[in-house]
């Protein structure tokens, strides 16, 4: 993300919402109504902060981290990654008030099915997945193309020198100077270890 | 995690791998054998940090961060949140020698779907998805119990103050103090949400 930055090919900008309360406390959450336990964030800051965003400029959507939302994956990721503006919006505590859900999301995302202690590290999951997928983000572009789930498959097995490392040694394919043969090998690599790990890969 | 540590119900230590290599540029990666795009993680350091670490403790899992490694859920997060001692090994670039993964590694652990530049944002998910879990370390202990996934449904909607904002209503029933009738839309609308969201989690 950094690189991204200082190459000029993204901005990230962070919005505290207490910059953005109305009250003197500058308190952004509140009990939850009806009882139970922790905290709910109120709607105010956030309205305040989007509509404030929304005057500057359009936003392709407007998302909030929830492990209900939509899970991600990289066809989402790869459609994201071609997005103009993006606001995401981190929870904290038990999450935000559902009214800022109803009136102001346009997208809720999950990174998978297992609770975190806010939005935060979704969010930066969220825009590491997008940011690598920039053109020259990555500083060798091919890569990003050979990624586990780009083509339906995870990756298979790679190894760098040395060929012989405690007796443990690399495929003999690897080191032949064959590339056909590498590549076939390669091939049925990622294809038997999605077949062993995730068929349900295989079956889309 | 920083209210944990400063509780003292856990530890976390960063292991920065060039600090293990045997080579003068303190180079922890190569090209992969058989050619192709990205770079590769090398054995030598990783063996040297991983099994310096098992001589000082044991370790319930050695964990390599990875997209092919198996999904992170809820109840993988409780069983971890229960261990002493982990290592996480945050791959980069396109991932560590096979040869890491065949000796060292224990458990293998995708956060989801979709590539990141490293493993590093995987390792901080399943920190953070852990360290919750641990007794005190949650203000209020009861608020994980209710969270998304410990009880096979997807949290419902949540309101707190104030009642009408901008003409946007809370729900009539969470304002009446009959905690009865608040317990039993509570669970009603959790049903339907996952139902309609995620109708997979009521399948299991």
């Amino acid at each position: 993300m950094k690189r991204a930055i200082d190459k000029g090919l993204v901005e990230v900008h962070i919005h505290n919402l207490r910059d953005y309360t109305t009250n003197k406390q500058k308190s952004v959450d509140d009990y939850p109504f009806g009882g139970g336990a922790g905290m709910v964030m109120t709607v105010q800051p956030i309205d305040a902060c989007i509509t404030y965003l929304k005057s500057e400029r359009e936003y392709d959507e407007i998302i909030y981290m929830s492990p209900d939302g939509e899970t991600l994956n990289q066809k989402m990721a790869n459609t994201m990654s071609m997005y103009e503006n993006i606001i995401i919006l981190c929870g904290h505590y038990k999450g935000v008030d559902q009214r800022v859900r109803d009136h102001f999301i346009t997208k809720e995302i999950s990174i998978g099915d297992y609770v975190l202690s806010g939005g935060e590290l979704g969010a930066l999951v969220v825009s590491d997945a997008l940011i690598r997928l920039i053109p020259g983000v990555l500083s060798d572009e091919t890569s990003a193309l050979t990624d586990s789930f780009q083509d339906g498959l995870l990756s298979g097995p790679i190894y760098t020198r040395p060929a012989d490392y405690k007796g443990w040694k690399v495929p003999e394919v690897l080191t032949s100077g064959n590339f056909a043969k590498i590549d076939q090998w390669r091939e049925d690599k990622a294809y038997e270890h999605t077949k062993n790990r995730r068929p349900d890969l295989l079956e889309e």
